[in-house]
């Protein structure tokens, strides 16, 4: 596939991951004619049961991967955390989008934060920490609170540390498992806002328009259309997405977190977390807009022309963690709103197991 | 299930049926997340390709059918040319929706009309043949041109055929496979419509705003909503279809296809066709409302709420038939517009192989 010739229907694009994410692309490149092949560890995979394939095989099974890239015309993934060796292997065989160069830099927190600052872009203040010396001296120089995080995704779960006071720094080190991590401050922000944006491989940009997110327990809760920010600081926020694309010469759909902080259009625009994926706060789009984030993703990294965003309706995204799915009978039959469901089987404290999207008509 | 009792997410639909309405109706079962096994004779059965299951099999397969009805929590079909045997026989091993007598009505042309003209519903004027000699009769009695079809549906496609003169009545028998038909007189229509009606087990319907529909060479070509007739029109065209499907006690999307007859809002609407399944006239639901016909055929069926058929856009869905399919280079690069591609591998003159929505804000 050359960019000027766009992958025909009846082709197969290839998505690594089976979670919701892959359940959700794989329903959208099927509406356009393609057939859709997974490729996921063994485990609970929604994805598997709407695609016409699917290869369950460990990440770094070689075999498996030859096979895969040899079956499919396109590789995509669901989420960064897949082992760039996997990616890297791939793309020795077949296209992927969005690059490895993508995968990599969204995988490690400190490279992500290099990336903006290098651009000219904001972040929370933040520093690199190898060991218990250098958070001691971060914890002096930052303003607290703080949070530690380990540095590459892919650790198991050893998640987020708050660091309030100087002397905590010994034990965050110790819970974050003493491994290559990044220091930030934590931001007084206004609000917070996500751009889901779309580039070709033409260097083509579609931006759908901003959603504001609320989280709760440090997971996404709401995304609400039209975020309740000046015009002025969508567009910046376009722009900065729009920048790192460029940088990762990068194609599909990225998603990019920014914290606004200050008031009116003076406020300032932090970036706090880069996904080389679609995005839990563009889950709006499946109802609000004429073509969703994921017909987008699949459009862009097949080489199909990118359409304008075009969102009809106003819209609050409500996801469904854990126990939260139990209320789908009270859900289905909620006036001007549309129940997702994502067919697990298993219902975990903190799973995403479903979203709720409240329509309402557009009001400019 | 009971009437009372909604089918849980994560229980699995069965379809009969693997062409594009299957499809459809796979993915809206999927994004409520259910899970979908497909039963279809062998052939091009592009809804295996979303489906978490298959059963390929002869209709009249019974081993097939009690492990197929074995397999799922409930059983629907995306089209009417199947055995009634096949449902009755599923029928008592597990739920079917719509009922076998909707089916059976369904697939027998005279059955329909009886039906319809004992409901005091208009038809066009018809009579039953089963000789050339009733034939030569009728053509005399009713006004020419007229078309005489097979009674039942599965007869191997004899098709129409149009009477214009009464010395063509030994000739078109003939022609019609000398079975059983149905001859009618051609209507002057103003348009055809139809109504797109969703009938819970609790009697409870939800009416899609009415689309206006065109043919070309016998085979639907655009449907366009809203229509282009008075309001009481489409009030009067859905009440014949909640009459039909009442009588038929029926549960599921049910599809009506009506000939406007005359001017105004004197108008005579006449039932050409009942369908009992989802419909092609309905496809622009999936761009232009919050719940699609799809979603609405499965919350029927699995027992959920069915909610307002809310309409937010303007819309004309256009079939691609045959090698219209071949313009979708430029039918994906169409502003305003969505296209759905059915991953049929085998393109044919007449079939089905996508369609269209070409989507505008909604004018009132």
């Amino acid at each position: 596939m050359t960019s000027d010739t766009p992958l025909p229907p009846g082709s197969t694009i290839g998505i690594l991951g089976g979670g919701q994410l892959g359940r959700l692309l794989a329903i959208a490149a099927a509406e356009l004619g393609f057939s859709v092949h997974i490729f996921a560890p063994a485990g609970d995979n929604p994805a598997i049961g709407v695609a016409e394939a699917a290869t369950v095989a460990d990440w770094l099974d070689e075999t498996a991967l030859a096979v895969f890239a040899n079956a499919v015309d396109v590789v995509t993934y669901e989420f960064e955390n897949i082992p760039e060796e996997t990616v890297r292997r791939l793309a020795e065989m077949v296209s992927v989008y969005p690059g490895v160069n993508a995968l990599a830099i969204a995988q490690d927190r400190l490279a992500e934060k290099t990336m903006a600052t290098s651009l000219g872009l904001g972040v929370a203040p933040y520093a690199p920490i190898d060991s218990a010396a250098d958070l001691a001296a971060a914890a002096v120089k930052l303003t607290l609170p703080a949070i530690l995080k380990s540095r590459w995704l892919g650790y198991d779960g050893k998640g987020q540390v708050l660091i309030e006071r100087p002397e905590d720094t010994d034990e965050a080190w110790r819970i974050v498992g003493a491994v290559p991590a990044v220091v930030e401050s934590r931001v007084a922000f206004r609000t917070e806002i996500s751009v889901i944006l779309a580039r070709g491989s033409n260097g083509e940009t579609r931006a759908f328009d901003i959603p504001e997110n609320r989280h709760e327990r440090g997971i996404l809760s709401t995304s609400t259309v039209p975020a309740a920010v000046p015009v002025v600081i969508g567009e910046r926020a376009i722009a900065i997405a729009e920048q790192i694309a460029a940088a990762l010469d990068y194609v599909g759909v990225l998603a990019v977190e920014l914290f606004v902080v200050g008031e009116g259009d003076s406020a300032e625009l932090l970036v706090n977390e880069i996904a080389p994926r679609v995005h839990n706060s563009g889950h709006w789009t499946s109802d609000a807009c004429l073509v969703s984030q994921f017909e987008m993703h699949i459009r862009a990294i097949a080489g199909w022309p990118l359409p304008d965003p075009i969102r009809h309706s106003d819209v609050t995204m409500t996801n469904l963690i854990g126990a939260d799915v139990e209320g789908w009978p009270e859900l289905a039959a909620e006036r001007g709103a549309r129940l997702h469901l994502y067919g697990k089987s298993i219902v975990r404290p903190g799973r995403k197991m479903g979203h709720l999207n409240r329509v309402t008509p557009r009001r400019n």
